[in-house]
């Protein structure tokens, strides 16, 4: 691991998520760049302190070296370092499992992907949201063509921490990763929850939009990145969408939301209450379709206890912890991945989403303008 | 009433509305512009053949005329008619109850404002979930400041009955004046359901947009009119917000919803579940409002049972009738027209709505453009 | 109508209930037994005083003996009084619509049932909850054998507004009559809202309970009457099943929920959702169905309004008005009643309630023991 | 671990549970009396050889002497050998993890409890849905007095796979140790899934039932124990209650449910639905308390990620095993016990659930009366 030192909400969550299905052991990390720091967190998890690194460079190189070194690594530091951090472990031919965004600029995505596919390694990127068992059985319901061509897309994305923020002081604002361009990068609701958004929509629905027409702003005074996005979208095939993510919609927490519309049923999922999923077929009557009741292959691989028995948000980050073991041990042992296992939001999916930003902040800054990107 | 004879759906509806407050009785009629049609509907009613007309003009001149001549006209035909009609009983003399959308252009509706205001004489139009008491008790959170200012205003209505339509004949398309710009006026879905959307966001929000930017389009094949609408808007004081809406949601029957943000607490109203209001504070838990339990005076004035026994479109639509029949007996007797009657939609609602889908419809013909309007 | 002065809640329930479907007219009311009141309560309502009675025996002969008399009256008075008045009424020939529940002792509803058939008059009793669509819907599906045989009921009624009355001076205690046994008979919750519990329950399920188990309760300090029951039910086929009702059940509003599990499938209503009803087949998942979308003639022929507009408490009560007018009309011109009035609650699901109700304070009194009773 | 090997659901999910929040490592089990199977058993999880035990008995006594033997073992076997497993552990001076029920009688219960105090163990009974946050911030509400005194208890729990089953061939009713006394114990239902019922009701509202009035049911053609289970519920302050479990309720999943109505607020929580709870004041309106919204010290430690991050029933689980741990860290350093793993359900809980237990079926034996146990 790298990143996720003492106090880190990510790091934690990821190694919850390596552990619950027991297919990954922690044995290495470069937990700060700061080697005290580093030290007295790997302490804090039992590491070796041999195995405690405070230079990611260092660790990659020392790692690939050892006979009992890491097969993967999970990088969970703030957005500007995965790129880099991803690069030297891929080059040292290691696997790696990597926090969104994939990258600060679509240029660099670019150049990870191909890293990538040159080294033949498996690049998870943790999509959580695709870890979901509903999410994971509406995007085969859409693949096998139970609702029809898609013809709307309406996600959302809204939380309300800024605006609580908002009323935090100066210093706050400025300590606040999130709002620091240099590490960010370029964007904050957007890169932060509105690349989540963008990466449900199409997993779920199976299409991209082609054109975009976006506006970013910025509530919070002093804020320098948006809080704020809202987005009208284009498909290939004529469909249409809308995409809003904010962190200011007061009274909100996780409020993710998909309805996808066909041209036979509609999809509506809201991650808040993650083990349900409801399909209204054209005229008719909404279902309320449960993870433990729908017993496709894309729900029943990713789901661990019987019906009516809750899981939630850790189990979703666990799903893709596993599927990326199951991919790692498939390529180790030069098989094929096991269906099960590529749902996976992998390196592929990180460059999408940075081509849709990309194409959000140019649309933006033409004042809102239809933006042909893709 | 002039309009709703046999088969008219909404003709219907308003005789309920101005029979269940028990404030109006049906006393005179053009139920059709056809002579036949408008006998056989009025004997189906138990109207006095000499009050039933089959030349609107006519009945506004004779019932002028009479002693026992009618207070106040419904009006609900095709929107085309709306503003003739209106204008000929307004210069009659006689208050009007109009279907919206008031007229199917600007300047047509400005007339009509100015005409009611000459004449002195009662104009309800009728946005009937106005007259939801969970939509009133809203408005007046709103108004006392108990949502901070309004900051993001979303609203959609979403239906799918197009897209059941889709599928039908030739035929069916041709006779259905819903697609004829002739008789429904410029516009499909933006006239027929984003009128009420538009309207309801203003009415519980107390701002409205000043600049739009906006894409209509039509799905349906061989269709003229729009049956899909989306908006994004921007609000003097700043604020933002999106208004989605369309007749090819597939699955959705009468879904219009609303949610209001502002710097202290969020509201979210939803048209099917009407009894109900979520409030949620910043940082907070949502709260259940329901029409019997709050107690303020904009929700009881607009009830009829107690807690717990539900209220739905039919009694919304009756609030209009006794909030225009009161308002009649005031002006008329030349008294104050009381507080509880005031929050009934007129024709300056009307006018507001006219002036919102002329800039949507310049917005989309320029290539959904911001445009400033207001 | 016979009470229902000013004031009276169930009274304008009522009033609205026979206008709303246009089926009837007021013309004649006995609205208190005291003159003053009764005079100025008709004049509130614009009756003709010739019509204005103090005297309900009065007002039977009377209009019974008048060409252009009543053809059916509403009872809308305290329990004790339902049964001499609708004697009364039907001893002059006058079909009856009477509040629930339709006595205060089952002799007296027994005499009754027997007079409305010696008389052949139509004789409604109106527990308003079987007006409702949905409720309707469920029945019809339940007798078609969709949710197969009928092993589970469980039905529960929860109100907290004597939770608050208990917080009330001994004056309202005293004149409340619902805690006066002289005025609302042997019980209090278990006749007020315990009888809706159990009439629903049987409307739906097609089954009556033979042997109940039960204890009554008053947690209000210095009450009379019962404010809480439950009950244990068993019916002739085996199947099992649970009443609660409550008005000590802080802060329910109006909780009237009904779930009967049949061998394939459950269905569960709540009154304070009444346009929808979930259907969940065994194993499988839950439908939402709703008003306007269950095409079932059961449903079509109680609702007004199409599919996504609420209709509510008052639409469900105008319902029994309108079976009670269609009913009305066929036996006056010596014909068939058609289908759709038939499900119209009437004398004898009146009588089949008190029956319940005796055996439930019978089983109480031996300390709730198993009692046999049908 | 003893019990719990290949294709044991619960085996598996005490593992999760125990592995999630980093507390233990599996080093020793016996996960089958088979020696063969215990062996395949152990060496899918990659144990120690050495440490696979076939014989409970031997582990416990092999474990004890080691210098790194198991601190603690996890009983996961049917009902019947808990307590002679338990015993035999805290003999050994081994703390214990067990799954309920505790025991298949009262005596063997509570020998069991005076054993544990005895030897001074850590002994937690995993009544998973203790685990949940919002449960215990139920519970800290109802003890600090916030929905003042308890008046009304409703619990049930629903599930429907005996209705499933009941279709089932002859020989999986055989082979289902669910229904064969030697090995479940003398209930069905009421053991599987009453007693968790029982459990929540009294850590919730803080009050135990001193009367029960109790049928038992078997729908299930040659059902040997109950699958259907009604009490009546009497406390000593006055309140009443009653409980319902049953595992034909055709359609529903795991159904757990509880109401608790005290004389100012009443709560409602749903087990399907975990992170939410509902609290409404008497005559006001519901409140929708979050998981990530209240910040009660109780919730708060037994979370592991923000507001609008659902956590499930593994979590639940997870949180019982980590109070484990820290009560274990506590005693064997002489320490007092954190407050927060004090919510812990230990053996007095499985005493207080037998004794229950017993009076229920004592109850049903008499013809379902009102008996007095406590």
């Amino acid at each position: 691991m790298v990143g996720g030192g003492e106090g880190a909400f990510i790091g934690a969550v990821h190694r919850i998520a390596g552990r619950l299905d027991d297919c990954y052991e922690l044995v290495a990390a470069s937990l700060s760049g700061n080697a005290q720091r580093a030290a007295a967190s790997a302490a804090g998890l039992r590491l070796d302190p041999a195995r405690s690194y405070a230079d990611y460079q260092a660790m990659a190189r020392v790692e690939a070296a050892r006979a009992d070194g890491i097969d993967a690594v999970a990088i969970v530091t703030p957005n500007y370092l995965h790129a880099p951090m991803a690069t030297a472990f891929l080059e040292a031919g290691i696997h790696v499992i990597c926090d969104k965004p994939l990258a600060i600029s679509l240029a660099e995505g670019e150049a990870l992907a191909a890293l990538a596919r040159r080294q033949n390694k498996v690049f998870a990127l943790t999509h959580v949201y695709a870890g979901y068992p509903m999410v994971r059985h509406a995007r085969a319901m859409v693949a096998a063509g139970e609702i029809g061509e898609v013809r709307l897309v309406q996600v959302e994305y809204a939380q309300d921490w800024l605006a609580e923020a908002a009323n935090q002081s100066e210093e706050f604002q400025r300590n606040n990763w999130h709002n620091d361009p240099r590490r960010a990068g370029p964007n904050g609701c957007l890169g932060d929850i509105g690349s989540h958004a963008h990466h449900l929509a199409g997993y779920v629905s199976g299409i991209q939009p082609d054109q975009v027409l976006a506006e970013l702003h910025a509530f919070t005074p002093n804020r320098v990145l948006d809080d704020h996005v809202q987005v009208m979208l284009r498909y290939p095939n004529g469909a249409r969408g809308m995409l809003w993510s904010s962190q200011m919609a007061t009274g909100c927490e996780n409020g993710l939301r998909l309805r996808v519309f066909g041209t036979k049923a509609s999809l509506s999922f809201d991650q808040e209450n993650p083990n349900e999923l409801w399909l209204t077929p054209q005229g008719g009557c909404a279902q309320r379709l449960t993870r433990g009741r729908v017993r496709s292959a894309a729900a029943v691989s990713a789901t661990r206890v019987p019906s009516g028995h809750p899981e939630g948000y850790l189990e979703a980050f666990a799903q893709l912890y596993r599927d990326a073991a199951a991919q790692i041990h498939a390529l180790d042992a030069g098989q094929t991945v096991p269906q099960s296992a590529r749902d996976m939001p992998d390196v592929d999916d990180g460059v999408a989403g940075l081509r849709f930003m990309q194409a959000v902040m140019e649309s933006h800054r033409q004042g809102s303008r239809w933006l042909k990107f893709a």
